[in-house]
């Protein structure tokens, strides 16, 4: 009998969504690696509250691998948001019950664990770091002599009116932990994720927020150094459209160059876009080969609706790109 | 086969958690009926913020019944509560998941049976009401003339300095949902509660605060009703120690007292008192008759803890009880 392919999706938001609703389609073994760098909203507020891993991204992650039946209702109250004017305002309730398990629990990757076992998710949701981490932008276009700014947070960095340049990442110890003042120190990578890396089939990169959600992965040194090694085939799905801040007026190109200016060893061996989202399919083809990969276009937008991928017609196009790369034998997907 | 004894547990907080720890031992078929008057801590909180059943009790029920493994860690998290000075502070992780539970499914019942099944609860929690109630009271001592004042809240009367000589339960409409300012109107009770009374084989009332956790289910005319019209044994278990404040300097005879006051036709089958804790023996022994019971003393304190019954003794107190009583023929405890 042919394994299960092992699928592990890097991410954050919306676009790690997205792509883990195709990839449920074509496997079982799904581990989403989703970034912990979130200071806005519901996730902000518990991250300042109670100094825990932002739960938000996790909470979507877990949602998009719930099970039918029991784990889709569980689902549904994980997203349920509080309403009125008071001080639940805006919390999501899975928000709540993360931080409930990870302090009871004591281990982020245990809570999320447990939590995964209620949604009834078949696959396994990991934070790329198990300490909360801090964005800073390199921002031009803000001061009048193209001088170089500095922002942030990860809501400052996505909703910057200047062009970010390059983004680093820190974890933040708090003052209380080191006697004198807070400390900053690279970010650590969660083991159990650079094992699913080390170990997988093939990794996605995107879509997304590219500096706040993809990006940031691969400036946690152990996981950029699992990228970098690991045989699984390396895929990037490309943003439907630009998003608007970060990446205002970026072409499909650019998204592939500052991924290249991030993480200059890492090889990537297809680059999946949407046909109708690329002006110039031909300068991608290139932009991909300069990374060691093809392009693969296809269309893969939802109708109607602007910036959502079609889940189908992108697990379609992910067996495609899959089929067209040298993929291991004897891997089946559904 | 003999079929598992149904036993119904009305009360709220710490009485009612003793109550079904000692039950869990004598059968799988357990439902607790809960106070939903509750006013103070994240309870208060919640039901003011969101206008939901206050949950604390209910949560305390649920925790009581939970299963071993499985249930018992999640049980653990619903009894978390969040530390720090922020929004969360005193909110138990599982008061803030009924709260989403009760919006998401938008009915208390179908979501504490959720949670139940989390849990992994053999038996059922039900609230004696799907509508927040308030408690009121009449207090003497307050003013030097002995004149009677009104007192409102659950907190309030439960840390009276005065003596209370009667509640009374209202539900709160509000103003939103009249037209026209606040509207006050009976109690309701809940339905599958009222089943559960009059298909019980046996009914406990107490131990608990008095007044504000054991009374106020008499105070619900349909769940009076369903008590006086069952043919389940009844039960009364009454306290350690006297409750600071509302039931201050009471004696057992009192309790049962002010039970007669409050629900003149309600008959009780047999009145559970802890040895130590009768000075008088003979008065109870009168008292109980009087309401058309017997009295069972035995030793079922805690040794050393003020005020904690002990479940393995309570549960033997419970088997001896129902055993001197005109128990249906058939049924089997453990």
């Amino acid at each position: 009998m042919n394994e299960q392919m092992r699928a592990v999706a890097l991410g954050g938001g919306h676009g790690l969504h997205a792509t883990l609703t195709a990839l449920r389609r074509l496997t079982d073994d799904v581990t989403a690696v989703v970034t912990v760098a979130d200071d806005g909203g519901s996730s902000g507020r518990l991250r300042r509250e109670l100094g825990l891993l932002p739960p938000g991204d996790l909470r979507k992650a877990l949602g998009a691998l719930a099970a039918a039946d029991d784990g889709a209702r569980w689902a549904e109250v994980f997203q349920h948001r509080f309403g009125g004017s008071g001080a639940l305002t805006g919390h999501a309730v899975g928000n709540l019950l993360l931080a409930g398990l990870f302090e009871v629990l004591g281990d982020p990757v245990a809570g999320l664990d447990e939590a995964a076992r209620l949604l009834g998710v078949s696959g396994r949701v990991l934070p790329m770091s198990t300490d909360p981490l801090d964005i800073e932008a390199e921002v031009t276009g803000l001061e009048p002599d193209g001088a170089v700014s500095r922002i942030r947070g990860q809501v400052a960095v996505a909703s910057t009116p200047g062009q970010v340049r390059r983004i680093t990442l820190h974890s933040v110890v708090p003052a209380g932990d080191t006697g004198t003042g807070a400390a900053v120190k690279p970010p650590q990578a969660c083991r159990e994720a650079v094992d699913a890396v080390l170990s997988a089939d093939v990794v996605f990169l995107g879509p997304g927020s590219w500096f706040t959600s993809v990006l940031p992965h691969l400036l946690v040194p152990e996981l950029h150094d699992a990228l970098v090694k690991t045989t699984a085939t390396k895929i990037v799905i490309l943003n439907l459209v630009p998003q608007p801040g970060e990446t205002a007026g970026f072409s499909p190109e650019q998204h592939l160059d500052v991924l290249f200016q991030h993480a200059p060893r890492l090889g990537v061996d297809a680059v999946i876009a949407d046909s109708d989202s690329v002006p110039t399919p031909a300068r991608l083809r290139s932009a991909a080969a300069e990374l060691g990969g093809r392009a693969h276009l296809a269309s893969i937008a939802t109708p109607g609706v602007v910036g959502r991928h079609d889940p189908d017609a992108l697990a379609g196009c992910v067996r495609d790109a899959l089929g067209a790369t040298s993929a291991k034998e004897g891997l089946s997907w559904r």
